[in-house]
């Protein structure tokens, strides 16, 4: 039997198994004082709206919605047109992971594109071209990308304006899902310019813009850079079932995370933690990385045995279970305590097994 | 110009103005504690779902949603079948209020039934008995009746249970949107007998439960009565975007609004200030009231000169702005001194026009 | 016993249990001469093309369809935008005689505004104005009309023009469902101009134009006169199954119907010989009629008694059982000595009853 | 400048540019005799029924339908839960020829997993079961193959009956696309056992059988082996837009193509003259094929320069342009004349090229 070290604060499952961070939770409490008309007719919500225009600039428009598929789908009904379907990468989690939640509400066909790294290029929509036009295809009409992407990867700002380039070529809009967009940021400088070198200056027209995973209790944003896909924005919210009555518990949350960059500092350290958690795990014995992160998660290959006993001591999600992946996620209050230990345990059972 | 006494502390625009109840903004902050595993499995959902067992029993299946068209949208999809319609009030929330919502998600037509009160009548349910079979026709599957009503009636225990059996013996399964429940049961008894004698004695299959309205910040839930209906609901709840990651605070705040019956309390005070208003008023000349309120809500008929002037003053919404008919709606957090107030603004207002 | 005199040779069941006209069926046959790419790449598709450019003008376009549902679900897909609903009236074909086929495959709303005669006026358009730009509203996006209408009454062209104004002023666009648009088009006037003062001339947008009732074995239109709408029309019309592979089929039919205004000489004598039927049937005592008929359809109350032996001696349809109405409409194939044999009919059951 | 040989009196571009068989033409003729009660209440549907009911017993129920997208979307609309995704091949007609029709009118996924000869193997309905019960993948449900493939290959019965039940297995029920389902019954044997073999035998649930490729005018029928998934099928018929009005124009046309196995030997026909064909050009020097047709089709892979010349000569569509493959299919109507020219013309092309 093994002795484990005493286990981390926090588990390695997911940055949306974190909590809220301490400011947003008083700024969440400081919004209950009395009356406030609902569906976003408040200051709080007044006042995000004008910082989310200090990030995207004074002609990009924001709505909150409670959760990440429904900001996906929001963003996604508002963009495409008949007959249209939404390209996006095999990997995608509006491809793989919301129970077709697009296909259901869009009406709409997903392609899921091969990529190994989470990402697409450009020649991937250029091979779509000869689809457009014919009337037994689905038109290529969105291209949904995720920055940072669902296998930890993260976009440079050139990659995502080659793939808006070839997609508005292509008559395309893009839509850019980030979920995890705090940590892209952050891993791209981490200032409001590097977010706007992937997004506004980069071309994307509507971004799912991630709330929870940075920190919020529950909430998320859709941002259009492109004003004409607003248009029926509002009524679509509704529609969709993403409109929030007493909006001001969304709105507060999001302006104490806004506030003096948290959520990119947040990211940052999130980021960082994985990258210790990188360097203090690579040279076990047994276990293997196929590459450094890039943001707040590492995909180490191990041994089948080190899965349970290290599971049951503080919990982590299987990845590839066929070639033994597994997925480690560092969220904002991962501490470096937590990470040491963590390592700890990893080498004690790649010793006693 | 009309010298007006000082506001009340709160508008009457609608129970959904109010924030949230000290006790659920309490439990909503204690359980940000740490880490736990997202969309449900961590202990506070674990609890609630306690909670809601033994207000329905033990066979009933519980799900936590955001809102109150996504929780009807997830209610009605769990029960619709193909080619079914969903039969309706004219005045129902799912029929006018909800931007398509049902439509766009199920893919079914809404059939809005015409009614003075609100409420529908077995009659109306036998009525449509001949469209049953015939293929040229959407199918009556599923009727939704909402408790209190979009007007502020309620319907009796017997009247749902009319109801009720009659949908059943058309093969429909019965839905009951209840935004409102919690002023219903008060309104009934104001015990978990009374809910259960309009719900599950009734025969009533599945329930949106409200919990904005009642006090939370956030959060409703569905529940099944009729076990059969909840089979794949975990995965529509997905689909339509009603998931919330992390769940704990969803269920955290449910756990407080049960406990105690505080749920009930709260409206059982909301209803009785609505009552205080009406006496407060129903004297003052010029201004007419159909009906005494059953719930949190009065309708006075007022001369148009009147409501400009009181909206500025404290804030409530037009409601049928062809014969000069307002809302009043009271709220959890509603005060008697609110009302009195809002009573000598109402006499001032009408005293000066 | 009752001695009936020998049934006519048809039924006065619907438009639709008549076959197709022989001009129709030849044209049928003649078509099928070896091979013609499917899909509309065909000769006869491309002169069809030109048939309905001659009378809707050179920048209207046109698709051919399978049936009537089904090139109402084309033209309305074409024309609604996210969050819209569509505006009808409560006896619309699309509200109550298509199984649901418009919310399910548009996925919006359709609102069935009261209608004594079927039609609508320009004020119950204006009645929605006041839902426009508020987002818990679906949308007014799309007006659909019929003409002639499912009561058998037809707009005047003026009627139909006020209708497009109000509705062009709200931002809606207008649907004319023709699948008795011979029948229309026959009664104010027999010519082509006559039906273009109620389509182009009116402002109407898009047209389902039909063939089956009008003498086809089967196969409709949609014909957009506005050009804007019709740009995704060829993918839409796929993407509703409404796309004809063979479709030289379809379109052979529709050229012998529209040659030498055939589908207007064959409404004409359908139109005159419910005329027929109404002159020889009103004066027989204990029938009554509320009006008489505008195209070829009648709609008398007769006593309950009399309905089953005349169904069972020349079948038609019963239309309001509660007041003991009927329907009676004759079809491009009626004779003058069907008429004259079905009314003696009428007038023996009404001897003996 | 090549001189062509006299080109063959048929296009090699697809079965369905083809036109009708002269029975089932005259029988579409014999038909069109006076009036007939619409949508299916008609002698000539009754005895369709009856012919389908010998091909696939007692227990099966067909309802008739106008094309191929149309069918198998109805078809799956019968099958699918909600939530569930339509598992296919990536070469499947439903994942990539059908503009998303069964997207947008199931609002369902569609999986289309690799192949390379668009056949199935039940080691990837295997691979799903991981996502079985997992709240976040829609849920595997519907399997549907084609029979003949896209690819002109056929499955054997066993085959079939493996995926049948491993799916069954899995909780999913088997949809078998047979818009070519003659040429796959031809090939197996050419007789209704054969067809029972890989069908009711085999454990399929529901077909969409093929008229149109099979030589009618237009028509396909949907199967319902598993009585079970037809009970709300007329509904849904009607809600997809696939109900015909004058239905018995497509039940004599399937009452034609039924008689006397007409249908099995059509394909047979076409069968061997692919076969015939592929002889007479596989040993043409530059031109290649990867296997001998199984069905209707062969997919040679040829030099670029060899196309043009040949396409405006005698027309066939391209397959894989990037390794110069193309496919030339034969119809019902294809003769041994028309294989002689035609390889006689690439025997000039290739020589001259």
């Amino acid at each position: 039997m093994v002795e484990m070290p005493p286990p981390p604060s926090c588990s390695f499952a997911s940055d949306n198994a974190a909590g809220a961070h301490p400011a947003v939770m008083e700024a969440l409490v400081a919004a209950n004082t009395g009356h406030a008309l609902a569906y976003g007719s408040d200051p709080w919500t007044a006042q995000v709206e004008d910082r989310f225009r200090e990030l995207f600039g004074p002609r990009s428009r924001t709505l909150l919605a409670w959760n990440g598929t429904g900001a996906n789908v929001l963003a996604l009904a508002s963009m495409i047109r008949p007959a249209d379907c939404v390209v996006a990468s095999q990997w995608a989690h509006i491809v793989v992971d919301e129970t077709g939640a697009p296909e259901r509400i869009l009406g709409a066909k997903l392609v899921g594109l091969p990529s190994t790294d989470g990402k697409l290029v450009p020649e991937q929509l250029h091979e779509l071209e000869h689809q457009i036009g014919v009337m037994h295809h689905a038109q290529p009409g969105v291209l949904s990308i995720t920055q940072s992407t669902e296998l930890g990867t993260v976009y440079t700002a050139d990659e995502v304006a080659s793939l808006c380039d070839e997609a508005h070529r292509l008559g395309m809009t893009v839509h850019l899902d980030g979920a995890r967009i705090a940590n892209a940021t952050a891993a791209l400088g981490g200032t409001v310019e590097a977010l706007r070198s992937f997004t506004v200056d980069a071309g994307v027209d509507v971004i799912s813009f991630g709330g929870t995973k940075a920190g919020l209790a529950f909430g998320e944003a859709v941002v259009y850079l492109n004003e004409a896909l607003a248009d029926r924005a509002v009524y679509i919210r509704k529609q969709v079932t993403q409109l929030p009555s007493k909006m001001r518990f969304v709105a507060a949350q999001f302006d104490a995370l806004l506030r003096d960059d948290l959520w990119i500092h947040l990211a940052e350290r999130s980021n960082s933690l994985a990258t210790r958690l990188h360097a203090a795990t690579a040279t076990i014995p047994g276990l293997h990385y196929d590459a450094a992160p890039e943001v707040n998660s590492v995909f180490p290959v191990l041994p089948p045995s080190w899965v349970a006993p290290l599971q049951s001591w503080c919990f982590f999600w299987p990845w590839d279970p066929a070639r033994g992946q597994v997925r480690w996620m560092t969220a904002w209050d991962t501490t470096e305590d937590d990470i040491d230990r963590f390592a700890a345990g990893v080498e004690v059972v790649a010793h006693y097994n």
